[in-house]
C-alpha cells in the first residue's frame, strides 16, 4: 500500500521498492489505484495497467499530467538505496520520482487552478505497440483531453518542450553480380553506395526555431549492408538513414524531403514518428514555463511521448526530476533534493501560487 | 571398370556416370587407380582418395598433367545423357571430360616426348583445407615435382596462363556512439567509411604484362557492415575489400600496397592465395602452346590449383575441354568434339608429332 501522506522522498523510494518491470506492472497499478481511490476529489479510471485520476472542478482548462509505471528490467539495483542524498535504484530517475510527484499532488492539490488529470501508464519502456498511453489514446482519447500537458519523464529539473520527430529510410544502391576476379563484368554496389554516403556527409542539418525553442536535426546512417561472398561483386547495397526533424515539419514533409535529398536511389520508408510542436505560446503553458521553469525552456531533440499527447491536439512538454543520462543504467539514481524542488514547483503552478 | 580403349567420349560418359561429389570419391578412385595398374608403362600410387600414375623413361623433362576428381553437388543431373553432340551431366565440363582425356593420354602414350606424371586428386570444389592437391604437397611432393604443368580445367579449349592472388582485408573505420536525436555527440561510422569507398571509387586497377600475358587487377568492396541499433550513430563500419593482384606481386608485395592504399585505416588481412606466375618461357611450355594453343594462351584471372603447383616450383597452366561458365550449373554440358580435339592436341603435343 502506498502513503499519500508521506514525504516526496519515501513515497518515490516505495515506489520504486515495487518492482515494475514493462509488462508486469500490476502491482504497482493497483496500489497507484488503490492509494488515489482513497482521494474524495478524484475520479478514478482504469484500463489495463494504466490508471487516470481527474478532477472535475469545472475549472475553464484542464492540464494533464502524465508519467510511466515501468521500467527497464532490474540489474542488480534494487531494493532502493540511499547515499549522499541521493536515492539509488531501478526506476529512480526514469521515472518513478516523477511518478511520486505526480501521486503527491493528485493527493494534496485538491484545488488545482486548472482542472488536472493524472495519468499513470504502463509499457513505455517497450515497443511503441504495447505503449499503455498509446492504447488509452486509442480505447479513451476523451480520458486524455485537455489544454496542455506535462509527461514528467527525467529532465533534470528543466523544461523541454515539443519534441522531433524521426523518420528511418532504407535507400537501397543496385549493381550487376560478377566473379570479382573479373570485377568490370559487373557494377559493385557497395561502390556506388558511397555515393549516398557523400549526400550523407555534405548534408548541413538544420537548426529552425519553432516558438522560440531551437531545434536541431540530424541525417545519420545508421545501419549499413551489404555484400554476397568473398569473390563476388555485390549487387545490393543498402542505408539505414535516420532522420531526425524538427516541429515545423511533417512527416510527409520530412519524406518529400528526404526523396528529394537522395533523388536517384531508390528510398522506402520503413518507420516514422511525427514530431510535436512545444505549445509554449498556450497560456497554460506560459504560466508553467513561468512557475516551474522560472521562464526557461530549451527544445526536446528525442522523440518523447509528447508527441502522442500533440496528435491528440493536446500540446505538451517534459519537465522531471532526474538526469535523464543516468536513465536504464545500473548505478541509476535521483537526487532527493530534485525531487522535493519538483513537487514544490508543480505544486506553485498548480495551486496559482507563483 | 573403366574401359581405357574405349573412345573418349564414351570414357568420359562412364566417369560421369560414377557420381563423385566431393568428399565422396572413393569409387571412381578405385577405377581410376585399377584401370590405370592395368598399364604396364606407369608406376601408380594412391594417397586417400588421390591418384597419381607416372611414366619412367629417362626423359629429360617431366612434365604434370593434373585434375580433379571431384564434383559439386548433384542437381538431378545424372546419369549423363547426350543430345545434339553434347554430353549433359554432372561433372561433364568441371571436370571429367578433361579426368578422361588425362586417362586417355596415360593409357595410350606409352613412349612420350618428356616423362609424364598424371594427377588425379580429390576435394577441390570444397574448402581449400581439404583439397587433394594440397594434401599430395603435403605428404609426397616428389609425386608432383616437374618442370611444367597442365591442370586440365575446363577453359574452352583455351590455354590460360598462371593465376592472379587473391587477398581479403578487412578495412575498419571507428566512430563514437550517440543518441540519432544528438547525432553530433558521436562520430559516425558509416559516413567515415564514405572515405574508403572514395578510395576504392578512384582506384585505377593494374593490368600488367608478365612473361607475354596481360592480367587484369581488381580491388573490390565485397561486404560491408556497420550499425548498432536504429537510433544510435554507429561507432564501427567494415568494409572487406578483395584483391585480385598479378602475378608479378607476391602475397607480402599486395599486403604492403593495400597498407599504402588504406593508410590512415585500421586494415587486418583475413585470407591470401599467392598468385602464379604462368611460366610460358619455359621450353616444355613453349611447345605446349605451340602444339595445343596453335601458339595462343591468355591470363587466367581467376585463383586456381596452377597455384599450389607454382609454389611447388613448378609453372603451370589451365587447359581442357568444356566452357567453364557452365561449370556447377544444373545444364552443365560438354560438347563431344571438343573432348575429341583435346585429346588429340595433347597427344600431338606428348608424342612430339607437332
Amino acid at each position: 500500500m502506498l502513503d499519500l501522506s508521506s514525504d516526496v522522498r519515501d513515497l518515490t523510494a516505495a515506489i520504486v521498492d515495487i518492482e515494475s518491470v514493462s509488462g508486469d506492472e500490476r502491482t504497482l497499478a493497483d496500489a497507484v489505484e488503490a492509494a488515489l481511490r482513497g482521494c474524495s476529489h478524484l475520479t478514478v479510471e482504469r484500463d489495463g495497467d494504466s490508471v487516470v485520476a481527474r478532477t472535475d472542478l469545472g475549472r475553464s482548462r484542464r492540464v494533464v499530467i502524465a508519467g510511466h509505471l515501468d521500467t527497464v528490467p532490474v540489474a542488480g539495483n534494487l531494493p532502493s538505496r540511499i547515499e549522499q542524498g541521493r536515492l539509488y535504484g531501478c526506476g529512480t530517475s526514469d521515472m518513478k520520482s516523477g511518478v511520486a510527484v505526480q501521486l503527491k499532488l493528485a493527493a494534496t492539490v485538491t484545488e488545482p487552478v486548472h482542472d488536472v488529470t493524472y495519468v499513470f501508464y504502463d509499457c513505455e519502456e517497450i515497443d511503441a505497440e504495447r505503449n499503455g498511453l498509446r492504447r488509452l489514446a486509442a480505447h479513451n482519447p476523451q480520458w486524455l483531453t485537455g489544454d496542455f500537458a506535462v509527461l514528467m519523464e527525467p529532465t533534470g529539473g528543466q523544461i523541454e518542450g515539443g519534441c522531433q520527430g524521426t523518420m528511418r529510410v532504407e535507400v537501397t544502391v543496385r549493381g550487376e553480380r560478377a566473379h570479382s576476379a573479373r570485377s568490370w563484368m559487373g557494377r559493385n554496389a557497395i561502390h556506388d553506395a558511397g555515393r549516398v554516403l557523400d549526400v550523407l556527409r555534405s548534408y548541413e542539418p538544420r537548426r529552425p526555431v519553432v516558438e522560440g525553442l531551437e531545434y536541431h536535426e540530424g541525417l545519420n546512417a545508421v545501419f549499413v549492408r551489404g555484400g554476397v561472398a568473398g569473390n563476388v561483386i555485390p549487387d545490393e547495397c543498402v542505408v539505414t538513414v535516420n532522420y531526425r526533424f524538427a516541429p515545423d515539419r511533417s512527416v510527409a514533409a520530412a519524406e518529400a524531403h528526404l526523396r528529394e535529398v537522395f533523388a536517384g536511389f531508390e528510398v522506402q520508408v520503413t518507420d516514422a514518428a511525427a514530431p510535436a510542436r512545444p505549445g509554449l505560446d498556450h497560456p497554460a503553458a506560459e504560466a508553467f514555463v513561468r512557475a516551474v521553469g522560472e521562464g526557461h525552456a530549451r527544445a526536446k531533440l528525442g522523440w518523447t511521448d509528447v508527441a502522442r499527447m500533440s496528435e491528440l491536439g493536446v500540446p505538451a512538454v517534459n519537465y522531471g526530476p532526474g538526469d535523464p543520462t543516468l536513465a536504464h543504467t545500473k548505478d541509476e539514481y535521483v537526487t532527493l533534493t530534485e525531487i522535493v524542488r519538483a513537487e514544490q514547483r508543480m505544486t506553485v503552478w498548480l495551486t496559482g501560487n507563483g
